[in-house]
């Protein structure tokens, strides 16, 4: 996979920015959407996408969309550290598939770590209890500064 | 390890800006260094830091230079891609010991894949040589816009 391309509009984040397809949204405005992930790595996985801009990845995408971005992950790891107090975090960005990408819409991964906890398999397939999810999100969007 | 705490001003990256420690540069200005991982993950695993800001982690970094440190990953990522031809490339940014992290001044990976070649594990005692480094950071700093 190159880390050249088209941007696929019916990608499944494409298609959850179009209301086509159900997510579980922490908080979002005009220019991004944090959401949990459906695939979680651990307790807590939480995405973050740009709402503007049809970058695949971080070669492609806008400065200034990547600002707005970043200081997004900023934020909703700040209020994913509040709320669930994990012992670490790791925020990943895969470009390419040979780079861990799978959904070709440019995201960035917030991860909760716990010392005595695996982190699981990146995009294994067990989907989360949507339910769950709900749960989670909301206690991450209540402790958003 | 929490994610609160202390800036150590005698961490290996505050000596690396120091002068104190050598490092193998790809590309600096008065804000961010770039510099090549000395335990690298695949061939071309880049390090980019903030010179002028002490935070330990994406928690506690200022907006502007989260903003300035971002577009440098995006300029090296961009020059990584040109020069090395990767079918991918991983971005990282570890905040705890239980996230991953090891050294304790924000810092965000930069680690190109291939397709045909599993990624080493992070920061095990496999020290590059320097020569070797060297001839890289100058393939990816002669590719930079």
């Amino acid at each position: 996979m190159s880390l050249t391309g088209t941007y696929d509009p019916d990608n499944i984040f494409a298609r959850i920015l179009r209301g086509e397809v159900p997510s579980v949204t922490v908080w979002e405005d005009d220019h991004v959407l944090a959401f949990m992930d459906v695939f979680p790595q651990s307790e807590g996985h939480v995405l973050v996408i740009s709402k503007t801009s049809t970058a695949r990845n971080l070669l492609e995408i806008e400065a200034e969309v990547l600002t707005r971005l970043m200081a997004a992950v900023q934020r909703t790891a700040r209020a994913v550290e509040r709320a669930l107090s994990p012992d670490g975090l790791s925020v990943m960005q895969f470009n390419g598939e040979a780079g861990g990408q799978t959904v070709f819409h440019l995201h960035v991964h917030i991860i909760p770590r716990w010392a005595d906890r695996p982190m699981d398999g990146h995009a294994q397939p067990r989907m989360a209890d949507t339910e769950a999810l709900k749960a989670i999100a909301t206690r991450i969007a209540a402790a958003l500064d």
